[in-house]
């Protein structure tokens, strides 16, 4: 076999084979096909797609090409997986809410490389909380209390590394069927048999719409049908930022509000439907008996303790994140420039205001500092007067707000009229829907 | 100005500007564009294709890419290009005859390649004649008698080679403006002023029709007349090969028969097209008055004597070669193993044939028998009886002739009625035609 002939099927649109997918991704994990010949391959496949049997090899091959974490002697394991936002604390919600139904959350969760942290990131803002556990401390807390999130170790889904960071640089990440095997490769090697998708849609999203969203999703599910998976997503809106927090520490603040029967309604909102699809999967209940058993969970503090559970048994103190947050540090109020409807949100723009105040990083060696970020007051939809203040920024280190103030307020966008808003969820994609 | 916007903006089929070629191929010859980024452009150009404008900047772009010969000095320079065929002995008949008319034409050919050797591997079957002229002998010749032919030397369009080998191995080689650029960035960089392109068309060929041909043809005609060149190109008949003679000293023989006034008549009557079209650039003549003094150079003996002075010039014994051809070797006759006509003759199938005789190499480092090759005693189209000889096999180093007669008769494809012929000169395309 040769790589330059499974290019040129490729490019006259064809489907590759399972054993002519393998050949090319194993040759690239081990650096006998060439970056050229890949790139050239996904550039083929942007134009010419992939069938849905040819989307399943390519993520299953990427999927084996390094470790994959075993959950099987685990009880009803789920993952979630969000397509990226700012400000999304889901997880720290819905994993002890499915967890104290009696699920089990193991997850391995990557550092954030964008503009603001990832889980491991916010949840490193907690004193003591231990994100390098071994494999076998991730196990047994997982078996033990049914939940557990550490950082990423080892290398799931090499290839899929390897070939991310070459379309990024050749101008090939926009493919539905190389996104959506990009994420489930990850996925499927983590390991959970149940697994729900939060694809994010809307103008801050990296799908725009919401027929290109339901495409990715579409493909996902697909994906994880093929490789005996069990698979659902929610179209849920990015229109607007999830809750009131960006930055570390605040949103843990916000998701332990949530937890206590507090903070903002959207975010509480989502976080019960995408636990009631992880729960409706993991113990295969229909939607109504997973919903009620969720809002229950969350109503009677359940899940509250269960996130208690979970941060102690990790090594982190809340007693003390508590008291760290009583400190405060410097904050800044952004004002409304002039009267006026909240038209869009740049998530972005919010990203990187964030990372200004010191809630991110630039560079991948750069430290995070756990206090920064927003706390979003007025957001898309809401309707302010000139002064009337819309955010609050914070910063344990930087001195001057004016750089974040001036990036927050590029992001927005105003009107004289009430924008109409998406709802929130658009829809769900489930392996019996038709998509 | 990043490799990954320039490939995305081509991805969407946009043009680049000049500016952005440049930055790609320059970048590329240094190393800083990096490979998998220009094969993934590559990619997006098959499916894209490339505005006239862009395509002409690509090939001033490459050609200006390392040396050019400057060939200003000169009068009346004239160029010649065939894109490929197995026996094509034209050069060692056409510039001879137009040399004889006054054009200048001072040549830097590359070695044979495929499967049969190169005009300057067929020049070095005359003994003494000098490949390796170094620049000063090389423009002093030109300059002298209007006739020089030479081994490549320095490095014409490296961006080119670059570009064309990591074409090669991504399944990009089939795009008429990258192929059209990478033909005529060699011929910018050659330096001279006219140039005839010898675009071969047929099963033979690489461009399988008329139209695919017509194609890459007025693209090449284009780029020329972008760059300040007179560009004409004919489009010929690669159903069948030109003449009898396929092998090094076989066909130096049968370019002195022609030029001696015997021959063949397909093969003089291509060459008599092609010096006239070069004479009408040149000369800036008529195509009448132009093809009046070519068949004139060739009956008067001027074109033949021509071909003496040049030969001797660079210092091959032409009466050497003469008592080292009647010398012999051994030879081997193939009869047609039933009755029929011959419909089709693979190209690529005579091409090995002749190298498995020791005409051609397998490698770049074999050497070549300039003795060994084929004479076709049949071709298409023609008529023969079961047992009839069809062809003459010669070789000085090989003893068994089995395994390049089976080559060549898988080669042949027989049919019971005499087929139907393409002209040998389909059509002519110049700046003027409309294509």
């Amino acid at each position: 076999m040769r790589a330059v002939d499974l290019i040129e099927k490729k490019k006259r649109g064809e489907a590759l084979s399972l054993d002519e997918i393998k050949f090319l991704i194993d040759g690239f994990t081990k650096g006998e096909v060439a970056d050229y010949q890949m790139a050239a391959w996904a550039m083929a496949v942007c134009f010419r797609g992939m069938t849905e049997e040819e989307t399943a090899h390519l993520t299953a091959c990427m999927a084996q090409s390094g470790g994959q974490v075993d959950l099987s002697a685990l009880e009803k394991t789920v993952d979630k997986h969000s397509t990226g936002g700012v400000g999304d604390k889901t997880t720290l919600i819905v994993a002890p809410i499915v967890a104290s139904l009696g699920a089990t959350v193991a997850k391995m969760s990557g550092r954030g490389l964008g503009h603001t942290g990832g889980t491991v990131d916010k949840l490193e803002s907690i004193p003591g909380y231990r994100t390098a556990l071994s494999i076998e401390e991730f196990l047994d807390q997982a078996d033990k209390i049914g939940l557990v999130v550490t950082g990423q170790s080892g290398d799931l889904a090499p290839a899929d590394k390897k070939l991310y960071a070459l379309r990024d640089v050749t101008a090939t990440v926009d493919s539905v069927p190389l996104i959506a095997s990009s994420i489930m490769s990850k996925k499927l090697a983590a390991g959970a048999k149940s697994i729900v998708l939060d694809v994010k849609t809307g103008s801050g999203a990296f799908m725009k719409t919401a027929e290109e969203s339901a495409r990715l999703a579409k493909a996902m599910v697909e994906i994880g049908a093929a490789c005996g998976r069990r698979v659902s997503a929610l179209i849920t809106n990015m229109d607007l930022p999830l809750g009131q927090a960006v930055g570390n520490a605040l949103e843990v603040e916000e998701a332990l509000a949530v937890l206590q029967g507090e903070g903002p309604e959207d975010l509480k909102e989502v976080c019960l439907a995408l636990a009631a699809e992880m729960i409706a999967l993991s113990h295969e209940l229909p939607a109504e008996e997973a919903r009620q058993k969720v809002e229950k969970a969350l109503e009677s503090g359940a899940a509250y303790k269960k996130m208690n559970e979970w941060i102690a048994a990790q090594g982190g103190d809340l007693d003390a994140f508590a008291r760290e947050r009583e400190k405060g540090c410097a904050e800044y109020t952004v004002c409304a420039p002039a009267d006026g409807y909240i038209a869009r949100m740049d998530a972005q723009k919010i990203g990187i205001s964030a990372m200004l105040l010191g809630a991110g990083r630039a560079r991948k060696e750069d430290l995070i500092d756990p206090a920064a970020g927003l706390i979003l007051l007025k957001k898309t939809g809401d309707g302010v007067q000139k002064g009337e203040p819309i955010a609050k920024l914070f910063s344990a280190t930087v001195k001057d707000f004016g750089q974040a103030e001036k990036c927050y307020l590029e992001g927005l966008e105003w009107a004289d009229q009430k924008p109409t808003l998406l709802p929130l969820i658009l829809r769900k994609i489930g392996v019996e829907s038709d998509g």
